[in-house]
């Protein structure tokens, strides 16, 4: 179960002035279920996104950049669950294409002003007739009040949906920035991918929007792991319609900048706290470093070393397994004997060996809790870093030892 | 249970002229248990090695290999199970120290000339007094004829021991290379670690030996994972005791050196047969590579993926999972396009996608063996490299989510 994660109530997401959702159900990978999302955008929005660095990205990947690339004004995006189109060849770039050449048909636009975005089962046929046949019934569905069923419609191996609201006074003025995400990995290539998007209503030119949804994914979807895997479908993208007629420009995007990364911050721990088989939620700061990148790697082995994560699942305060990982970091000039591990506020080791002060009690105490936060005190410079992982457990093994039968 | 792996048969371990083996029952962890093992060595041999890179490395590593770089004549190795002395600051050290000198005065030697090896639970303190207490035993049961005891001794979650020897001609004499391992992950802090002993009655001198360890390591200990971690305490020794009379030199290591690998590889697959939780083998072959590091990227972005090695548990053909490893490998300017994936015999992916002769019951076919090969041709170079690891399975989060306790 979710790590103190519940769905959005519905009536708490803010429809974004500018943007329409309209879901249906296209019987995919099955019937009766929401597997399709048509997003419509007003005339003049602007969008922007960061996708998967995966060799094997996906046809509608290379297709969704190729169409930003375009400079082309984007009006709708697509999102089909049930198939990734990923590991298609030129076959399933044909795929891709055709979706949004039907769309665009639909919607009387041009196939180059349509975003494509595929999750599920990778290297099988994407079915193109379905899609097609099932995009009036989404059209039909449009509104602007419709994240919570669009949130439910993009979901694989979620749980819970994913979405969340804010608002913010900017020149006296409120700006709307709504989300919706999902994943319960970092990949699941049978069944899943993570994929987030988020509007706003501020007039946000396209080149400043890029730079704010690049830094909103460093510090939040770009700090996230479940099982270290990275999906050849992932992508955050960023919306802005301008309808609140609020401009946001560089002196003053910092207020707006921190509202939308508080966003996506949200929407990635979601993902983690949604992690498959997640007992429980675990924060690692990692601070005191010379360069964020040494950071990053600590924090990384830590959050990947399956050892640790199964320990965790366990509630064992079997401390040494951080202390391996951290060594095995790949710093190379690290000092062992200057660094200091804490559990929440329990110094466990310092000095290259357990602390003192350490009681056995201590760790127990804080290893029973559902939300943790291993510290890692570097001493040798002023960066932090901070990312989230979740543990690793039977089920992780269950759900993905039995997915695609 | 271990894939495919037997323990030795006791008789088929050959002695090496000039080393002997004493076990003991310490009662270290436990009563009642083989955990304290004395290697002495004649006098004019030479021993080399190669350690772990952990940054947190444990006490008697950096003993060891201060010891060995001493230039002293070794004449002792001493391994405890039990604890790993990894992780206790100055105080390990002194205690790593403590029993070298204590082992060296029962041999009538200096402290420089004994090797100590721990491994077990790290941050806890070694029982110094035990394991002084058990050395008389260890010493009175020494013997050339003893490398089936000793390989029972050193195993900590091991199932089956292991251990393996080889004959080979070399001008016309018998040289006998025999070896030893334990481990059942590449780390477990908390109850293993990975060690190898080999041992040879050619002469070999220090610098050579040391070359050959090496290369030995890089082609059989380095190319296995289990669980992607890297012990503390990780050694592979190699010792030569020139009782033969044949003499190694640049000139004629090639035959030896084979032999050597052969038993260094023979010894790490058991680790990989053994891995914690293990129901498959898996032989991952990366070919046509620019270079060794990008066939191992590959190799290791496989091997690491909780996805992929579930799915291998599960005898489930889903194999986009391995496409999307080799895609997150971090091998910049692959092109997927040209890349080629087999299981076994079986061609599964090319030219971006499913090959057209796929057949899932071929996949299902061979998913359903014990011992599976991956093979992956990249066709961008002459460069090939070998990997070994196994799935992972309930019984790999049961054995490290229990082990402490």
């Amino acid at each position: 179960m979710p790590v103190n994660l519940s769905a959005p109530v519905a009536g708490s997401l803010l429809p974004v002035a500018g943007v329409t959702l309209g879901i249906a159900e296209a019987g995919i990978k099955r019937a009766d279920r929401k597997d399709l999302l048509v997003i419509k955008l007003d005339q003049g929005a602007t969008v922007a996104g960061v996708f998967t660095t995966n060799r094997f990205c996906a046809a509608p990947v290379t297709l969704a950049k190729n169409h930003l690339a375009s400079g082309n004004e984007i009006r709708a995006l697509l999102v089909n669950t049930g198939n990734a189109n990923a590991g298609t060849g030129e076959q399933g770039m044909a795929a891709a294409r055709h979706t949004c050449v039907d769309l665009a048909k639909l919607l009387g636009c041009m196939p180059e002003q349509v975003l494509p975005y595929s999750t599920g089962v990778i290297m099988e046929p994407l079915p193109v007739d379905k899609i097609i046949a099932g995009m009036p019934q989404a059209i039909a569905d449009l509104k602007a009040d419709n994240w919570f069923n669009a949130s439910q419609a993009i979901m694989t191996t979620d749980i819970v949906a994913k979405a969340v609201s804010r608002q913010v006074l900017v020149n006296g003025k409120t700006v709307t920035v709504t989300g919706m995400s999902k994943g319960s990995g970092m990949i699941h290539p049978n069944m899943a991918t993570m994929l987030g998007y988020i509007a706003t209503d501020a007039a946000i030119a396209q080149p400043l929007l890029q730079q704010m949804v690049s830094e909103a994914a460093n510090r939040s979807f770009n700090c996230i792991t479940v099982d270290g895997d990275t999906s050849t479908n992932d992508a955050l993208m960023l919306i802005a319609t301008g309808k609140s007629g609020v401009v946001i420009d560089v002196a003053n995007r910092t207020v707006l900048q921190a509202v939308v990364t508080e966003v996506a911050t949200a929407l990635a721990q979601a993902i983690v706290r949604d992690g498959e088989g997640a007992t429980k939620f675990i924060t690692i700061k990692v601070e005191g470093g010379k360069d964020e990148t040494e950071c990053k790697k600590i924090g990384y082995a830590i959050a990947h070393s399956p050892l640790v994560k199964t320990a965790f699942f366990a509630s064992d305060p079997n401390l040494g397994r951080i202390l391996a990982a951290i060594g095995y970091a790949g710093v190379a000039d690290l000092n062992v004997e200057t660094l200091k591990l804490y559990l929440d506020d329990v110094l466990v080791a310092e000095n290259g060996g357990r602390a003192a002060s350490y009681q056995e009690a201590d760790g127990q105490r804080v290893m029973q809790q559902s939300d943790i936060t291993i510290r890692v005190v570097l001493n040798r410079g002023a960066v932090n870093a901070t990312l989230w992982t979740c543990d690793f457990s039977y089920d992780y093994v269950k759900i993905n030892a039995s997915y695609r039968s």
